[in-house]
């Protein structure tokens, strides 16, 4: 690994943090479940299958358009469930806190955390605060772990995509990173842009049941966006996936905040989006359930998998060309999540 | 609730803490699970009974005498477990670094959580990565969340406590605190004091094999101490518990320590400490369980349970006396896990 110290690239969710996950962590804590470096863990138990997940929350700001921490930090977990086709059922709620933080917005945050999980139909059944002295956080960070069943003969993963899959989102990509940096920054835009936070889990049991066997990989393109994501089911199912620029479904607001920031949408966070590969002759019907429902209106084919011998992420430009979408490398945007 | 800001008595897990738990979190999240304010969460999934829990640590230094930030990590969130008759299974494993933070230091961090989870044979199945600016953290805090299954009979819980009952320790108290405290202030004393960090899995498996049913409470005094958990247990249950001063368990060095920096043990943080309420009928056999075990060789009772209009917690003192033990108040020791 390069140099001796964390750098902020190490938690993008791109190259070096891969380099840090599989150098440090694989190499110390290597078992069969961590192995899978899926967005959450498959346990058995007796008597049923779980999926099991963590995420820490850092956002900077704590509260932007279209969301706040805690609402995140229960989306996330939700989500990272949702993607190995489990029904979340139980999460809990880790708090750290700065001395000095204001109890009016610890209290929207956990306000906000009530209705979010209240929403998705998840409990918080355990909670933990921490407290530290000012200077030595920066006003609260949450981490949410979650459990939740999969279904008997539910099977989707990262390392399924097949060769003549199509590779399916549900809807515009960019929105929580730019949602997020815009208000960090302080950037007036013509159009606020909203972060896309939302609960998945609904969207991903409606589009499992309308997909059966034929839906291959759910996976949600959060830190590092979709091509970072891409770049994972690609490598972990050994395909190469062909994204078509032109299908690709980006807001007027952020495609404008993009140039402005010179930001690439594909390489920007999202925290309600959803990428499905499934089997084409299944995919009209993913297709009907996704825009069946609110958050998956915009649902569209924006590409497909073909076998290679190098895996890999393509884009097809608009004017013709093809352009390899690596991982994300180096830190674009810190504390997006 | 006192001012508006948060303090670090927020997090001392004694009174402020309770304050907040109940005025901010259980207000807004109110559910049977929740509720019951135990260590760990009891959750019914088809076919079986888990524990399920959270715990962040920000413990400074994150290297101290007798461990360290990722063995304690483990050991911290296994006990929580254990405390519900639970056999710790699984672990997730959130990691906030400080931009910054040494790679060295990071490693021999996750090669005591590899070490801590490969004695206790648990796993950790999945983990997450946040990197913030320098000055926005210190170095490095870690969340644990874990879930464990509950054998089918197994019934022990804070709620639990009956008058008539004895209260068994199983060893020294106040050594977790003392081992971070003595490190942090520099403080050279003629004896080295190490912290008691330790798996309590086997322990409490051991104790419940004896005991049976007539084990009631199993509880660890970490944030707070023996004082702090025996005032929740009483309240919890509805019952006074009367401790005799002369048969409280105090290593010489913790002693000269405390009576040094001006503290009281019995508020002092444990970390592989251990409170078992039983029948007194069984107590002979747990007690011969416990000290069986490593970790329990010095086992022994410490006092008894009384039926009381209003619950608390006395001390009967070396000197004839009785005096009101409360939970904690204020912030004795910030950052102590």
């Amino acid at each position: 690994m390069r140099g001796d110290r964390v750098q902020l690239d190490h938690g993008s969710g791109g190259e070096a943090s891969q380099e840090l996950v599989c150098d440090i962590f694989l190499r110390r804590l290597r078992n069969d479940y961590l192995e899978k470096m899926d967005d959450s863990a498959l346990v058995d138990l007796p008597g049923c299958r779980l999926a099991m997940t963590t995420d820490s929350y850092v956002v900077d700001p704590i509260f932007f358009p279209g969301g706040d921490i805690g609402a995140l930090a229960v989306h996330g977990t939700i989500n990272d469930l949702s993607m190995q086709g489990a029904r979340p059922m139980f999460l809990t709620l880790g708090l750290i806190l700065e001395e000095g933080f204001a109890l009016e917005d610890l209290k929207r945050v956990i306000d906000s955390v009530a209705t979010a999980s209240k929403e998705a139909d998840v409990k918080i059944v355990a909670g933990d605060t921490k407290v530290v002295p000012r200077g030595h956080a920066d006003r609260i960070f949450i981490n949410t772990a979650g459990i939740g069943i999969v279904p008997p003969g539910v099977r989707v993963g990262a390392d399924n995509a097949q060769p003549g899959d199509v590779v399916i989102i549900n809807g515009t990509i960019g929105d929580h990173g730019l949602a997020v940096m815009t208000r960090r920054e302080g950037l007036a835009l013509e159009a606020e842009i909203h972060s896309d936070s939302a609960p998945l889990n609904a969207l991903t049991e409606a589009a499992l049941q309308a997909g059966g066997p034929g839906l291959h990989v759910l996976r949600d393109p959060t830190r590092g966006g979709v091509a970072t994501a891409l770049n994972e089911i690609a490598r972990l199912s050994g395909v190469r996936i062909e994204l078509a620029e032109k299908d690709l479904p980006v807001a007027p607001a952020v495609e404008s905040a993009c140039e402005l920031l010179g930001l690439d949408p594909l390489y920007v966070a999202n925290e309600g989006k959803c990428l499905l590969i499934a089997h084409p002759a299944g995919a009209p019907a993913v297709l009907e359930a996704l825009r069946g429902h609110p958050l998956g209106h915009g649902a569209r084919i924006i590409g497909k998998v073909r076998a290679a011998r190098r895996p890999g992420v393509l884009l097809k430009t608009r004017v013709g060309g093809t352009r390899i979408l690596s991982m994300l490398t180096g830190e674009q945007l810190p504390r997006i999540c």
